[in-house]
């Protein structure tokens, strides 16, 4: 993949949409096969010779991988079609294992949200989501949330309270922007499980220095 | 494995720890391979016939292991010999290739701390860890921090304030009591990447309802 021009690490890429279509067409279904590995991996109960010789098989296939690959990490792409790339986010890459990976919506009314389904992986206190889990998906569709209007923002702060226990499975988040003050766009967010609101959250979102030359600041 | 006993879905568990050592002993390394699969996964750049031959040996080996697995979840467990392990903890569990996975360590102060490794499936803005990943790292060990003298604790609050983004690679994490109040426990923490620090955080960490009858309050 071929960059042409970036700033801050986001890299304008030539790559036409079709090619990252059909990059994705056999890369996302290597990935969820990862996925569904990792939750075996992780349940089964297969005695010590049976696990030894998955694990030799998973080597062997990783070797095989890792006979070309990139350098280091893939970053955030986007090319001259609109079209943006981030196959490594931890929260939302599709092409990465340990995301579940999120897909983050837009509303009709400047809100986002998202519903995910989180399996035993992503657990904390026991049959209940990690709050930590929680947290970096707050963090994730919450920094989307204040940069729904395209310009680039980071977490400034982010105070998150835990209502009561999420349970696993599937659940909902919804960000929404509650105002902006300068450079620092305030959102607050919510996530609930199958018996309701279990989190709220809000965030402070800080347009970066590089960013500040290059988006106007809505006031 | 067995649970002869257990309040709020903890576990306790007459499995001995020879035996857990013993399982751990082959299950670990299991994990530590679907975590370079993982890796390997999201940043190979292999033809198409390459990834999907990569994937029908995947999803042999997944479906081998899943022939003999546990319902559910693995919860948290320990034993009469003090012994406790929560194998699919999204930020500890050894067995869970989503979690790096940290291990928290105790100072002779009171105070906890991790390093970390953490790679290109831990990115949010490109190079650096998702500000996610450290929320989930923080929440996780300043839950432990909070829990030093054994009462059991949930995530009340947590306020993560970013100072500046975090270098993916070896990551370091503080945690240390500021003060009790009744069933509250307030944690400070910090995270560090080569250059210093980068986040500071504070949680409040509440000692779930059916605990409350078997620990005493400090105060």
């Amino acid at each position: 993949m071929t960059s042409s021009a970036g700033f801050g690490g986001f890299h304008l890429d030539d790559t036409p949409t079709a090619e990252i279509d059909r990059l994705e067409s056999y890369l996302v279904p290597l990935a969820d096969s990862v996925r569904d590995l990792l939750d075996a991996a992780l349940r089964t109960t297969v005695d010590e010779a049976g696990v030894n010789r998955a694990r030799a098989e998973i080597d062997a296939v990783t070797a095989r991988l890792r006979a070309s690959q990139i350098e280091g990490t893939h970053g955030v792409h986007f090319n001259h079609e609109g079209r943006s790339w981030q196959w490594g986010n931890a929260a939302v890459g599709t092409r990465n294992a340990v995301a579940p990976p999120m897909t983050v919506r837009h509303g009709d009314d400047g809100t986002c949200f998202a519903e995910v389904d989180l399996g035993a992986a992503y657990e904390g206190p026991p049959g209940k989501v990690h709050g930590g889990v929680s947290a970096l998906l707050l963090d994730h569709l919450m920094g989307v949330t204040a940069s729904a209007d395209r310009r680039p923002n980071v977490t400034g702060t982010l105070t998150i309270r835990y209502r009561r226990l999420t349970s696993l499975g599937r659940v909902r988040l919804e960000g929404r922007i509650d105002r902006f003050e300068g450079i620092k766009t305030f959102v607050t967010a919510t996530v609930s499980d199958a018996d309701g609101l279990t989190i709220e959250a809000e965030g402070i979102f800080v347009m970066p220095k590089w960013a500040r030359d290059h988006f106007p600041h809505p006031s």
